[in-house]
C-alpha cells in the first residue's frame, strides 16, 4: 500500500530555470539572465558529484549554490551586489502552475514530502515561498547525501518509518526515477518540457514503464486517487 | 532578530494524557485508563536516559514506546490485542484548543517547526492529525539525541540555517527552556497546568525571565508579532 509520496523539487515542483533567471535579471540587467542561470545549474551536477565521490564531506546545497554563484560570475566577469542575496534565489522559486493543487489534493490521501537534494533550510523556505504544503522535509540533509544514492531515499522512507514499497518518488527525471526503482521505491513520472527552456532535449516522456505516468500534477492526483486501496494506495493515516 | 519559533510538543501542543487516555480506554475498558498513560509516560524519561547516557545507541521514540508499553502491560498484567495499533495513539494526540489558531497566525511571521523527542514519522503523523501547521519537521531525529542534550537544539538551528538566537524555543517546560537557553536560543513558555491532570505541581508557572511568557498560543503569537522588528522579531522570508 503506497503511504507516501516523495518529490523531486527543482524542475519537478517549481520552475528554478525562470525563477533563477528573472532574479539575476533583477541585480545583473545587463547580462543574458537565461544563459546565467543556465550555466549556474550547470554546476550543479559536478559540484555534487564531489561530494557523492568523497572528494569532500556532505556540504548543504547552498554552499554549493553559493561557490557555483561565484564561479559563474568569475565566467561571466561581474561583481554580484550581494551573494547571499541572490543566493537565496534559490529559496524563491515559482512552482508549476498545476504544483499547490495536486499537492494539496493528494494530501489528503498520503503524506507528501520532498525528497530534493536541497536542504532543509532551502526546501523550507522554498516551500512557505511557492505555497507547497508538505508534512515534512525529506531529502539530502537527512540522508547527509546527494541522489541519485540509494540511501537518500532509503533514508526519506526510514524517516517516515515506511518500507520503500509503500513510498512513490515523484520526478521529471527519469533518472531520479530508475535510482528510486532500484531502491525500492514505487515511481510516479511527470514530464516538464519546457524545464531546461524551448530546446530541451532530455526527459521529454517516460522512458520506462513507470508505476504512475501523468502530464502533471492535477492527473497525477486523480491517478493516484484512482488506484485506491485495490491499486495499492491507502491512506497514509488508515 | 528571530526567524523561527520551534516548540516543544508533548503537553505544549498536544494534551498527550487525555489522548493516549482515550486510545487505551478504547481497547482496554476493564482498567484505569489515566492511570495506565501516567505509566506508559512515566518511561519515557528512563527510557531515553539510557540513550542519551550512551547505554544504547539512538533508537527513534517509537520504539522506545513500544517497549514501553510492553513493560506497563506487565505492570497492568493485560494483554494488548495490537500493540502498534495502541502504541499509533502517540500519532494521534489531540491538541490544546488555542494552538492550530496560534500557529497559523505565528506561521505568517515566522518559521515554525516541533523540536520534539518524537521522530520525523511520528511528528508527521501527528500534525496531520491535529492538524499542526508545521513548515518542516525538527528534533530528535534530525539530532540522532533526546532533549535536553543541546546538539539537538543546535540541530534544529543548523538544519534552519540560523544562529541559536535567531530561534525561540517554545515549551510548556522550564527544564527544556533551560537547556534551549544554555544552547543560546530565545525562549517563550506557555504553562499547561493540566498536562499531567488535575493534581499537576510541576510548570505551573514560568521559573525564569523567559524571553516570552504567555498563557496560550494566542496570546503567544499576539506577543511574538508585537515585538516587531524593534523586538527582534523579523518575517522569515524578509
Amino acid at each position: 500500500m503506497i503511504k507516501a509520496l516523495i518529490f523531486d523539487v527543482f524542475g519537478t515542483c517549481v520552475d528554478w530555470r525562470g525563477s533563477v533567471a528573472r532574479a539575476v535579471a533583477a541585480v545583473l540587467p545587463d547580462i543574458d539572465a537565461e544563459a546565467f542561470a543556465t550555466a549556474w545549474r550547470a554546476e550543479y551536477e559536478p559540484a555534487m558529484a564531489r561530494v557523492r565521490e568523497g572528494a569532500r564531506g556532505y556540504v548543504a546545497l547552498d554552499e554549493l549554490h553559493l561557490e557555483n554563484l561565484d564561479t559563474v560570475a568569475r565566467a561571466f566577469s561581474v561583481d554580484i551586489p550581494d551573494r547571499m542575496l541572490l543566493n537565496a534565489a534559490w529559496e524563491r522559486l515559482d512552482p508549476w502552475p498545476d504544483v499547490v493543487a495536486g499537492l494539496t489534493r493528494l494530501k489528503r490521501e498520503v503524506i507528501i514530502a520532498p525528497c530534493s537534494n536541497g536542504s532543509i533550510a532551502l526546501m523550507t523556505r522554498l516551500a512557505r515561498h511557492a505555497g507547497l504544503p508538505w508534512d515534512c522535509i525529506l531529502g539530502a540533509d537527512i540522508a547527509r547525501g546527494y541522489k541519485p544514492q540509494p540511501e537518500v531515499y532509503l533514508a526519506a522512507c526510514a524517516a517516515l518509518r515506511l518500507p520503500p514499497e509503500a513510498v512513490m518518488m515523484v520526478a521529471a527525471h527519469n533518472d531520479d526515477l530508475i535510482a528510486a526503482r532500484t531502491a525500492g521505491l514505487r515511481t510516479g513520472f511527470v514530464p516538464r518540457p519546457t524545464e531546461h527552456g524551448p530546446g530541451q532535449r532530455r526527459d521529454l516522456s517516460a522512458q520506462s514503464d513507470w508505476d504512475v505516468i501523468a502530464r502533471d500534477f492535477t492527473e497525477l492526483a486523480g491517478k493516484v486517487a484512482a488506484l485506491g486501496p485495490s491499486g495499492g494506495v491507502s491512506r497514509a493515516d488508515a
